[in-house]
């Protein structure tokens, strides 16, 4: 069983990495790109029973993997 | 239209962020967790025909955004 956790900055928050990738694909020709966010990817393997696993994977992106204040995430299962 | 990017190390490519989250989340006894990856995630969002876009982004995704070397990439789109 997999999960795979997306992180990315909240909207309201300032993101400079994003602005420097969008400056930079402007330098080298890209247009038509008008935003970027750039946020972070996680896969996790896991064993055990889905149903007490999605609790603990809950729980781990809230008091570590991501940043509640400034960051959203999300989780996606696949078997 | 958004085009959504994940980044992540090749299989074989050392993955240190990816074992560092998986002994922290050991350490606090997050148990059932066989392996972790760290990758990178981007969601541009774009103007234009799809057409054309999704060729120049397959090409800044190779130029710019990820190490083919080391990383693998695929690019999810959304109206």
């Amino acid at each position: 069983m997999k999960a795979k956790i997306i992180i990315t900055p909240k909207k309201a928050v300032l993101d400079p990495q994003g602005k420097a990738v969008l400056n930079a694909l402007e330098h080298m020709g890209y247009d038509g790109i008008e935003d970027v966010h750039v946020g972070r990817f996680l896969e996790l393997e896991l064993c055990g029973d889905k149903a007490s696993m999605e609790s603990k994977i809950e729980e781990a992106c809230h008091r570590l993997l991501s940043n509640p204040v400034i960051e959203d995430y999300r989780v996606e299962w696949e078997e």
